[in-house]
């Protein structure tokens, strides 16, 4: 029972703190860009202490002779992929454990965002008259609805929250929460396994996943969202192919200069648990872990204070990885304001805090999604803004 | 009279040197793809020898904890362009004085492919019932049409050559060659002008080029094809707005390890040409000038004497830049074989060249394109494939 992607299981569905109602009047904070607190995206920029701590270990230097070629391998179906990128994905899902590889195809995408979209281009049909239905339980990540929409495609649209999908017509389910794979059927339905938090940092790492088609990211990995780097890990070499083809008619390939840096750190997290030597430093996914434990311990005791938000309960469960059980550590926060207040995201807006709404997500105004990877100053300040709410309430 | 994108002014309209019927049989090499001398991309190796030249100059060594966030600069239009590569990009363009930039936004892409298509999602309308027309002289780029093809989008569609496009609706026109903008109205086309190939290595700079939708490539500029970055320099607002919200939709930014170090090796050309002390070595642009310049004397020499193709005489034009005339170095030959051969892209790879056969750039079988772009090792055995032709015929 663990929550990946961050969207946390559907928050309608969970047991929420109880909250006294509330009135908002003359918020305390006025709506000025330049106070804004914006946590509406997910730069997981709190690990970046961390890497400033490695910094002499991480280092890569690029000369300029250096990966001027748009190729790397001309025999693997992914030719742009370095090989030396390739190893690293490699290893460090044979370290944590949390994804099967062996046997399968290793696409590098502009990002996971470049391959959500390289997948639907893929699982779609062509020949077909009709574009393919997508769907992803509510609350689903809000790109995927944004780039669907966006795009037009002919080959495939938007469908909603896969919980209230019933057509008996083929469909792709973007799955990211182990807890609900609404899959409606085996033979019509294709799965796309968005493992973008299934690290051990923000959950229990519960099994080996083995599926289709699955896709992790540099991003939330280790916090290197810069370097717009994901990949899929994919079972069947014609799909593999016509996600590559999406990519060379779309970017041509991937930056070489993010594929080596890539490299090169997930090596150091790998390196740094493999070592035989003493332990110089804490380890990265540790590190995380310990940091998102406490930024949820001191969330929970202000929410609890404030009295006018919930958060839900998280699941707990033994990991793998780290040989103990304990409670996801979400990367983003479901707030969900109780009382007489309708629309949470434009309340913490007031409050000088700005989240995405939860209509963008599939589900009602009365949620809003926090991001809990900001800088320790930032979330020192989201802590301050969020006990605001109890003192305009008092 | 310059021709740009490597595309070569229209082949079809051209004066092509004589060339004597052939018979082919027994093809001296075999269609064993580990003989192919692959020339059917573009990937600039020829540059490679001047930056292991410049190789401690350009070197850029970037630490595990910089560029860690997808953002930039939040009150930049293009959030997630790094100051110093939108500097370099303005810096290279007063050098060179190919482009006006002043007034106007820089829009940075994964290369320029995810430009265009940036492009034509930002010039289509998401109100229309309709997708909107593309168009592009041929031969256009294949790209173009592989990518506007493979995505199906509902907002534009392809309509093929613009010399035979008759139709009194709305239409974007892809623009590569200065002597043939096909426009075909002034109020209702949409034009795009790619300016990849509007470098001094390539052509004359005949003039200071300001439209209001120009695309670039560091690829093509300074030959870094690995590191997919290209930049739209956009007079609209609300154009350059939406094609952020594609590459925002599609990828969530650009690699910001490319970024810096194509801001690096732009500064270095600007260096170069600006410094005051003695020249140390040859500037990018002069040497890259030479050695197309050597390559195209050498293959007109081999064209001239196998008797079996012919290549369109260059244009020539004074050039701002260079402060003479000079003739097109195009970064591709197209080739057409004469007499009885139909099928020019087979002929060629029965010598054991793969080039791009004419049919994907919307002209005849009778072309194919080759790169001139390649290493010389490939570049001299490209030559000697060639004058098989020639044993062959004789």
């Amino acid at each position: 029972m663990v929550t990946l992607q961050g969207e946390a299981s559907d928050p309608a569905n969970q047991n929420w703190l109880p909250c006294a109602n509330v009135t908002i009047t003359n918020p305390l904070i006025t709506d000025s860009s330049n106070l804004i607190l914006r946590l509406e995206m997910g730069d997981p920029k709190l690990f970046v202490p961390y890497w400033k701590m490695m910094s002499d270990k991480c280092s890569v230097v690029i000369e300029g002779w250096k990966f001027m070629s748009h190729e790397s391998d001309a025999s693997n179906v992914c030719q742009y992929l370095l090989p030396e990128l390739g190893d690293a994905i490699k290893r460090i899902h044979s370290l944590v454990h949390n994804a099967a590889i062996q046997d399968k195809h290793i696409i590098v995408g502009t990002g996971s965002t470049q391959l959500f979209h390289a997948a639907w281009f893929a699982l779609s049909s062509s020949d077909s008259v009709r574009p393919i239905n997508i769907v992803s339980a509510a609350p689903f990540y809000s790109l995927y609805l944004d780039g669907v929409k966006a795009l037009r495609s002919g080959l495939y649209q938007w469908a909603g929250d896969a919980a209230t999908y019933d057509k008996d017509e083929p469909y792709i389910e973007m799955v990211t929460s182990q807890n609900n794979p609404v899959v409606r059927s085996a033979s019509q339905g294709k799965l796309i396994h968005d493992f973008a938090y299934y690290w051990p940092q923000y959950t229990p790492i519960t099994h080996h996943a083995d599926h289709d088609l699955m896709l992790f990211t540099f991003s939330k990995c280790t916090g290197h969202a810069g370097s717009r780097i994901g990949w899929a890990i994919v079972k069947d070499i014609e799909v593999a192919k016509k996600m590559v083809h999406f990519i060379q008619v779309s970017t041509i390939g991937v930056s070489k200069e993010s594929q080596i840096r890539a490299a090169k750190i997930l090596g150091v997290v790998c390196d740094s648990y493999q070592s035989l030597g003493p332990k110089e430093s804490e380890h990265f996914f540790d590190y995380g872990k310990r940091l998102l434990r406490e930024r949820w311990d001191r969330m929970r005791q202000v929410i609890g204070q404030c009295e006018v938000f919930t958060v839900a309960k998280p699941s707990s469960a033994y990991c793998n990885f780290t040989k103990e059980s304990f409670e996801t550590n979400s990367a983003f926060a479901w707030v969900k304001c109780e009382g007489g207040i309708e629309d949470c995201g434009t309340y913490l807006k007031n409050l000088g805090i700005l989240a995405r709404p939860g209509r963008l997500f599939g589900v009602g105004p009365e949620f809003a999604r926090i991001s809990m990877l900001s800088t320790n100053d930032e979330f020192d300040e989201l802590l301050t803004r969020l006990l605001n709410a109890r003192r305009e309430y008092n």
